[in-house]
Order: structure tokens, then sequence, then C-alpha cells
């Protein structure tokens, strides 16, 4: 048999690739992508770790970067039988995993045909031939020098995080931090001139759930990062409160809430307080849990008209569907499932109190996209206050994203969503991801521009619009106060 | 800055608006439009006030009859920050909002942007541009410039609502009537030869949900009407059946009910009299008050089954999701919001005693698609009484009906659906909605052509029956019974 | 009027039916259907009847092979009007009903036309004219015409039962058999050489649904197959595992499971057993039945990781909803209705079991397209024990299989399915859902290749693999055990 690699041709990526390939809707496509294939990045949610960039050190090997990490990868081959542990994922009980880089990166690049058709492949081609110049199509055949190529790029110094926001024309990214995050990389960061360019995310997920594991410790964090005392459900609003606006020092724009449900109904403050007293004794009832969770939603709404924060709110995945998975690997591995999500009844106290409020943004995403054209588009419609977060997760793919436009643009318009967001903490596949979804949206407004439903202008005004007009603007701190005022609470 | 209304080109509709774009199908989709574009309008389920056609007064001015009534309109500029007084909504508490209609029109037209591609873009460009002569592309440049155009033609006779009717080529408009509308203008209208053309609809929601502010005035009212006296539940019954035959009198084809759920669940008579009669001295449970709105929708089918008004059910609108709005503003002003809605269980206690009925058409419509090829196809492609209803609402846009044409058809085919009935209380709008059904059918059913699923023939007469057939057929009164029989309660 | 059969073109399929119409798609989509036109047929899940198969005589007719058995035809003339009486559907009261297949067949023939737009019509079309050679467009004209053709063909050899699965190439048959079937026909077919070709399928949805009428005596029937007198649950399991091991040596490769909901939760044995003992003495609570119900999967689950058998569910499928039409006509008539279906917390038990089991093989099925891209695809995407069966059922059809793709492909790729599945009691048909698919698949991955998401040779290999590959490897016996062991309960 040949070497197929050696027949192959040299793998390139299509300039009109993801454009729609009917002759007449491409040309009007590639034209309106033309508007902003070259516009910044405007990255205002994801999981890049800050201190990674502030450390600015060379990334290890590919595996590390690439693989084990990406847990959209890692699921798809362990759903085709590749052991966890042969891709390197480490086990809490300490027990021997792969950890020769280069035998991990076999293994994905073995089972390169799974990704067929998958996001995960459009990325990951776009990250390794564009971004780290690999020329042969992955395979068993060709895995070595890939790596080879890969691991020579990192070595690079135009490869180091840092450089690579230059390189990737990121003009703003936002982390994710936890409520009691001491904010050092970004204070770090800020001292070295970035401080405009990569700003923290205010997620305070882990003290809002009075049922997590580990729950009373992260409260008296929160406490000492806040210079509080914690005893009351008043000291633990206090400390939320300073603690946001220690972010909203720190350059913070939004904050990011993972519930399951998106239930917002509020609580009496003092039966609030007496869940919260009854958890710091150990205490905790599921359902009262369920209800503080919905309660501090509701709060977080009434901090962020306070503070201006813009709330992100990203509800339905059932996490760890796995529990033995869960015990042996932990979270982030592949195995959070979305449900069935309800929007209307669960945010209607949220948004009868405050969604007329000029310093409320609430940016909705779902797993669930069939409330798409039922739920978000009408509420998102009508609300000031509510705009539509990008396809999220699983639906973060040519035709998932195609889909959203879709359904969303009758009720909802271009102009309640907020363009692309795109929530990944594969750092090197950021520009991919805009890339992508630039294409999609160029189709979507190329297919009214065919059919006459839009003017060309009006469509290249919009393509910028949701590539870098609506991002910028709709994660603007929302708010008519000082930016530096004493904290309500305090 | 060149004044970009200058440079503009003379605002047009393609004539290709709204069809398939690549090369193949358009011209197919063209030949099928060529075959319904000019057949008569049958608008079998609207909103329009049947007061405005028997005055048949010239309408006030633009704001007044496209802006200001119009919710899809309001709720987009209300999402983008427009206060509602600015747009003139009236107040409950009489309190200022912008009385000049100038002043309103150009809130809307300077924000004409924001409905790119929505179907208010679609519908308001053919009224604009068809109806009206505007020949500039809205913007706040030519806000004034269109006001001016389009006051004057609303001052010439041939646009007062009868003449209208003719210029659209109406060939039967349905109102929609509360159950004790005294149908006056309908009487007046009939008594001048419009009495085949203008039909009432018999709409008793307002009576059949008992915990509704009012329901007791209501029911009273309903007495008056009937000529009975309403001290039971037997009375109850007893005038809902009159006042049908009066309708019926009037020249109605068709009931029409909202609820929220689709629920049909009969209760024994005995139970049914005491919520009512409990009802009656002013004490509802909702518990109970949900119950005997399922139990009067049954009531409604087996009605139906003796003087053959066709049932139209529209549910799954949770209205008024804001009360401060519905306590400033009141109904119908943007804030009714789609929920998940179940039809299989909820219509089998119906379905089971009269699906298979000569005399019962069931009319299903709905906000949440998720049902068109769960639910709703399966039924409408089994029970001869089932019909489905044109995407409605939130639905009723280029996209959301292509949507449900792939989702229905394949179990329902198209003779289980209605055809396209348009559901507005924008008068002006009317063609624009059929003309836009018509371009979509076009385009499905040359589709299917192109893709050999169909012949050219077959696609031809199938467009006619939708555009014209089916909404004619489907709408007739189903009954074998004469058609002034005494009323079987009487 | 002339005849319009007379002026007709002869009827034929078109070689390019079901492929996308643009220009630049459809030369691709020939080509990718090229490489899977000839490939044999795989048909792991059907309703054929092995006594059929068995005794391999001439079909009776017309009708009673083409119409009076196939629902999905049957719903279709009775949702517009066409009684069930006139379509032969025998009474079980013995009524009179329409006896001669030709009056039958007119019925049928003369509302051709309500199938427009349905896989009913792709499907019988190619029946018509390819199987059988009908060259005329049905209609009431024609109708005879084609009953004569189709009648004098079934008189020929060539077109008995087991001759047919060569003309159609069907590599491997499987039937669905209930859990206490004698499977002598299979063992008949076995000794006459089509034992590899013709196999059972373990279907024990009698027995496992305690609340069902005749459960005793289908519970003493099983136990008398299996040689076991079933006093307990022990021996009710011992008798099940005792079945399912002689299926296996019938050659079976698959179990198959119809239940209302996808609930796996397990139940302490000692509450099962409970359960059982009470329903055997006829004591039956619908609660407890539904959770023997939800127990008895996950128990099916276990014992698959004992004998390999792969395990299909079907879940979602609300039976006969008309109780009358029941009570008339029994089961698959037509009024099988679809209900939302949940599976993520539903399979969370038998996951968290079986869910990396290598012995597990878990097809999925749906009737609920919501799912597929929110539960189905993410499972599918992760757990190594889950394969997504094909579209079931309703979804059936070129634009259900497209969604399909659409929806799953981005999160459980291709290999995470299984390929085409059939899923009919219509034997003629075979050939010609295989056939769609085959083509439904083509122009999908031709989309991919023409958006330059997919390079050529992967789109011809990925064909092969839904076509053929696929179904082969995923009803292969999963089982690292003997062929032969003793039951493990035995």
């Amino acid at each position: 048999m040949p070497d197929p690699a050696a027949a192959a041709p040299r793998w390139a990526l299509h300039p009109d690739r993801a454009l729609p390939a009917d002759p007449v809707t491409r040309p009007v496509a590639r034209q309106i992508l033309d508007a902003t294939r070259n516009l910044p990045i405007v990255s205002m949610h994801g999981h890049v770790d800050a201190g990674v960039l502030a450390r600015d050190e060379r990334f290890d090997d590919p595996a590390s970067l690439l693989v084990v990490p990406d847990h959209y990868l890692v699921r798809m081959l362990v759903s085709q039988g590749v052991p966890h542990d042969a891709l390197g994922l480490p086990r809490r009980d300490g027990g021997a995993v792969q950890s020769d880089p280069r035998e991990i990166w076999r293994a994905f690049a073995s089972h390169w045909h799974l990704f067929r058709g998958t996001p995960t492949r459009f990325w990951m081609e776009h990250v390794l031939v564009e971004v780290l110049g690999v020329t042969e199509r992955l395979s068993a055949a060709t895995a070595d020098a890939a790596y080879d190529t890969i691991a020579e790029r990192l070595a690079e110094p135009g490869f180091r995080p840092l450089a690579l926001l230059d390189r990737f024309g990121i003009e703003i990214i936002a982390t994710t931090d936890p409520a009691s995050a001491d904010l050092a990389d970004h204070a770090d960061l800020a001292a070295r001139g970035w401080g405009e360019r990569i700003v923290p995310t205010f997620r305070p997920d882990a003290v809002l759930h009075v049922d997590r594991p580990g729950w009373v410790d992260d409260v008296a964090l929160l406490g000492d990062r806040a210079g509080v005392a914690i005893g009351s459900y008043r000291d633990f609003l206090r400390a939320l409160e300073a603690r946001r606006w220690a972010f909203v020092d720190a350059g913070a724009r939004a904050t990011d809430h993972g519930h399951v449900l998106a239930d917002t109904t509020p609580m009496a403050e003092t039966d609030a307080a007496a869940v919260f007293a009854s958890a710091l004794r150990g205490d905790v009832d599921p359902a009262a849990a369920r209800a503080f969770s919905a309660h501090m939603l509701f709060e977080m709404a009434r901090m962020s008209t306070q503070d201006g924060l813009v709330m992100q709110l990203h509800p339905g995945a059932l996490r760890d569907h796995d529990p033995h998975v869960m015990a042996m690997l932990g979270h982030d591995v592949g195995y959070d499932i979305p449900v069935a999500t309800e929007y209307v009844h669960a945010l209607r106290p949220l948004l009868s109190a405050f969604g007329h409020h000029p310093n409320l943004r609430l940016v909705l995403f779902t797993l669930d996209e069939d409330t798409f054209s039922r739920e978000l588009a009408p509420l998102a419609g009508v609300y000031p206050a509510v705009r539509l977060g990008a396809p999220w997760w699983f639906l973060d793919s040519p035709d998932g994203m195609r889909r959203f436009r879709e359904a969303v643009t009758d009720t909802a318009g271009f102009a309640n969503t907020t363009g692309f967001v795109d929530d990944t903490r594969a750092f090197l596949s950021i520009p991919a991801r805009h890339d992508l979804s630039r294409r999609v949206d160029a189709g979507f407004l190329a297919r009214l521009v065919v059919e006459h439903r839009l003017d060309l202008d009006e469509a290249l005004e919009t393509a910028v619009d949701l590539a870098y007009g609506l991002p910028r603007a709709a994660y603007a701190r929302q708010t008519t106060t000082p930016d530096h005022p004493h904290p309500p609470g305090a």
C-alpha cells in the first residue's frame, strides 16, 4: 500500500469554507465576509486561565495544549472506545495514565476520522493548518510529523500566550474567575499594560449553591477576600457586593452564572437568611438549596442594577452525568449533558423587577434550541434588558449557528443578540471560532440578500455589527453611576 | 456627508422576493407563484374591528394606523430602549404620552434598521411601497417625506376600509367578536350587502375562564344578549348555545379559543355546575378555574357538532408577562410570551369523543414549533376532524412558514392543513401576509419539484389549494343540520 | 375531458430524486450516491413476519399486501374521511367491512393526491414503478390498470418472499418476535440455509409491563417456552435469561423495547419481587407498574452485558390514542401519537451502571426530534455503549433524515450512529427506504464537501459506512463470552 500521506495534496483551508455553495449566494456571502474577516476579535466570555496569560510561558507540548484539556475532543474519542487513561486525563486517585504526550497525540490523530462533520474538525483544522502550519491531513500515518511541526512552533517566542493575542488580533479577552479570586494575575497584567485587554469575569457559582461540596469553605474564602467575616446572610450579600466592586475595579464587564434551572424566584429576606444560616451549620435541604440558588440569581440582577456588571446566564447543563467518571476524573471531562430548559416562567420574577432597568443587561444562553423561537427571541424582542448570547457549546457549529439565526431573527432581530461569544478554554481555537461565526453569519445574511429580504448595504453593516459592534456594546458595563462609588452594602 | 436618501435608488419590491435563490429552484418557484399571485384573499381569522369596516371612515394618520396598534413593531422598539410613551401607547392612568403622530412616526422610521431580517420588515415594506407608494427606504432622513406620502394617500376615498377590501382582493374577511357582542356592525354591514364578505367569529374566552377579572359582569352581559337570566350552569350553557346560533345567523363560520393550555378534560356536569355556582358567588379556586376552562373547551366541541361552527384553538401564550406593563398599558402591547404546549394528552378527551364526528372541524394553532412534527402532524394525519392552521404569530415568517411545511407535510400532507390564515389586526398588511405565504409555499413546492419528489402539475394544483381552496373548505360550517334550527338548548 | 392517463408520460423514477437541486451540490451528491446505490441492504430492525418468509407463499393481492396493513397509508386516508371499513380493516366485532381487494385499491388510488410531499408517496412510487412495473401515475382513472399489473406480478415466482430477498439485495433481515415466540419459523428457515440471513429479535414488551391486559397469561407462556415454572420474580428473570439465550442460539443480534418512557431506574430486588408477586395475583398499581417497567429496562441492559444482545430502545409513542378505535380495530392502525420524551435523567441509572461496559450496545430511537441535539447526540457522543438509531417512524422522511444529520453530527459525528435502520412491516418498501436514506445522506455529505467542511474521499468512505458498515457493526453481538455458555441464571 502506498503511503497515503505521500500522495495527499498539501493540507489547506479553502477560502470559501462554510459558505453556502449555490452559485448565486456564494459570491454575496464572500463579499459580506470580506467586510468582517479582518476585524479585531472581541472575546467577552471564555475560560482561558488568567495565570497562563500572566505567566506568558511557552506551552508544554501538543497533547497537553490541544488534546487533554479539550472535552469536546476527549468525549468523542471516549465514545468510540478510547480509554480516558490513554488520553492522559489525570486520575483523582493518582493512578497511572498515559504520560507520553506523543502517544496521546497519536491516539487523537489516528481517530481524526471520527470528527468528520463536527465543529471540532473545523476548529482543529484551522488551528493545525492556519495557526500551526501542519501540512498533511491528520492520520495515524502523519501523527508524528504533525506533532513535530507543532512542537517546533510552540518553541517559538511568537507562540507564547501574550504574543498570540496580537497574532490572533484579539482586542479584548475576558477570563472567568471565581468570586473569591484574588485577581493577582489580572493586577499583574494590568501593571504591565494589559488591563484594558485582559479582563476578569465574576463567577459566583461556588457560593450560590449551598448544597455544593465545600460550600462552607468557599464562603469563608469569599469573606476573607472581601474583608467581611461572614456570619449571616447580610454579611454574605455585603461580601458579594464588595467582591463585585473589586472585579469592577479590575476591569470586569460581566458576571456569569451556571445554574441547572433559570429560576429567579426571590425569597423573603428572612427565609433566605434562614436557609443561609442553616447551610452554614451544614444542614442543607435540597429544595431549599434550589430555592436559594434561584433567589440569588434575582439578587445578582439587583446588584447588577447597582454596579452595572452585565449578567450572563448559562442554564440547562446537567453536570457530571456519570458519577463514576466524576469520582475518577472530576468535572469538565465531557459528561455534562443538556436538559430541557424553561425560561418564560423562570425569568418572570427577575424581568418583572428589573427587565426595564437601564443598568441591567441580561445575556441569555441556552443548550436547548427548542427555546430559540419559542422563548428566547420573544423575551429578547421586548425586554430592553435582555440580549441573546451566541449559540453555546453543543450548538456552536455551522448548522447550530445557522439554526439560531433562522429561529431568533424573526422576533429578536439582530440588535437583540450579542453577536459572537466564543466561550472556549481552547486558546488556540479562538480565531477559528470567530472565523466560523463570521462565515455562518455571512451566509445567513447573503441568503437574505439574494432572497431580496435585505439590501446589500444593510447586510454589510449588520455583519460588522455581529462580528464586532454588538459584542463590544453588549458587554459594556451598564451603569450611570460613577465608576468607583462606595460599595452600597459597605 | 451626502444625503443618503438622495443617492438611494427608488424603493421597490423585487418580484422574486422570498423565493429560493438557487438558479434551478427559482424559476420553478416563480412559475408556481404565477399560479397563485392573483387569487382572491380568504382571510378567515383576524382582528380587524368590525366597527372600522362598518363606519368606513378614513384612517386618522400614519402613526395611529401603522405604529401604535402594531405590537410586533412596538415590542421591537421597546426592546431597544424606545419608551412606550414615545410611541404614544395610551396609559391607563391617563398620564401624558406622545400625541404628535409625526413624532411617533419618526421614532419608528429612525429605527427601521432594527427590523432587518424580521417579518415586520417584509410586511411593512409591502405596505409602504406597494400599498402606500412610499418611494424612499425608511430612515430618520426620509421619515417626514414618507409620513406626508402616507397621509396624502389615507385622505383618498380609495383608502377607506371597505374600498381597501376591493383593492386588496379580499373575498371574505372574518372579524373576532366576544360571545356577548351585539353584532350590530355586522348587521349593518349585512344590510348594506357585505354580509357574505365580512363575517363574525365567536370568541367566548371572557366567559370561559372563571378567574378572569370581570367574569361575573361578562356572564351577566352574555345572559342579557342571549335573553337568558343566567343563574346556573345550565343557563350558562343555554346562553352560549343561543349566542352561537346568533353568530351562525350573522354569518359566522367559526369559533376561536385562546387558552394557555390545550387541556380538554371534561368534568362531570354536577362538578362543572358547582364550580360555576361558586364562581358566580365570587369564590374561585385557581385549579377549579383551570379545570372549568378545559371542560368548556370540551363543551365547545360538543356544541360545534350541533351547530357546525369550525373550532379554532390558539393555546400556549402566557399573556402579560410583565405585570407592571400590564398595569400601566393593558393587554396586547407585546408582552405575551409563548410557553411549551402539550397537545397529545390534552386533546385526547375531545378527540376520543368527537374526533371522527362529521360536524366537527378543529383547527389547531401553536406557538411551539417543537409540536409540529411530534404532535400536531400526527394528530391531523389521522383524526378526520383535525386541521392544522398556518404558522401563528411569532412563527408567521418566511423561515417559520418554511419550517412548518418541512415539519408537518411528511405526516399531515397538505390537505390536513388549512392553507394560509393571516391572524392580524394590521389591516393594511393583509395582502403582504398572503403574498409572503404564497411565496414561501411556492418555494417549498418548487423544492419538491426540483428534487423530483412532486410533479409540476401537482405542485401547481397544491399551490392553488394552499392559497385559496383549503382555507375556503376548512372554514365552511361543518353541518348536516338545517341552517336555522331551534337552538338545541332552548 | 380527455383521459389524463392517456396523455400522461410513462411513470418513471428520476435518477436524481431526493438529491439537492442546486447545480454545485447535485453532481457531488450523485457521485457519492454512486458509491452506495448497489451496496447490499442490511435490515436489522423490522416487522416482517417470520412466518411469511418461512411459508414463502405468493402474496394474496395488491390491497392486502400494500394497503390494509400499512398504517401510514390508512391513517392518511382516514384523516380525509375515508372510513376504516372501506379500507378493509378487520373489525374485532366481526362486523362487515369491504372485502373486495379491488375496491380497497380504488379507495387508495383515487386519493393518491393526499400523499403529495409525504414519504409514503416516495416509498410507494418506488414500489409501484421500480418493483412492480406500474407505468401510469396512480389515480382513480388508472387504479384498475395498476391493480392488474401488480396482481400479475405477484403471481410470478420471482415475487415470493424469499426470492424478493435476493431481488432486493437484502444481505440480512431481522424480524421482531415476542419473548415467548417458539422460533419455529426461524428454525425452519435455518434448516433450509437461511439462518445467517433471517434472524429473530427478542421483544419482551408483553411481559415487562405488568399492567398490560393478558400479562399473567403471557408470563405463563414465557415460562412454558423457557421450561421454567414462573412462581416468583427470580423465576421470571431466569426465564427471560433462558429465552434470550434461545434467541442468541437462533441467531438473534438484538433485543427491542417499546416503552412510553425511557426511564431506567432500578428497584431494590425485594421491591421488584413484591410488585411481580402482586401482579401475578392480579393486583396492579399503575405507579408500581411504571416503576417495574423502568426497572426491567435496567435488567435488560444488565442481561445484555452477559449475552451481548444489542439493546434497542424505542420510547415515546402513546399507543392507541382513540380508545374507541382501539376497541373496534385493535392496535397498529395509525393511532399511536408521539409525546415529548426525556432521556438524560431517564437513562442516567442505566448508563452510570453499564454505559462503559464493553458488552453493552444501546441503540436509541426517538419520535421527539427536539432531543436530537439536546439529549441524544450529547449522550451518544460520550458513552461508548450508546449509538443513535436512524430517524424513526414519523421522522423517516427526506426532511426528517436531513434534520437528524444536521442536528446530531455536530456532537455525535457519524460513527456514533447506526447508519440506516428501516423499521417497516411493508416488505416491498424496504429497498425504497434504504434508497431514500442513501440519497439523503449523499445530499448531506455533498453539502459538507461543497462547503469545504469535508474532503470528497472522506465523504465517499462515510457514505459507505452509513449505508453498510455501521449497521453491520452496530448490530454485531457485543460479547467477549463464548457463544453458548450455560445461561447465567440456570
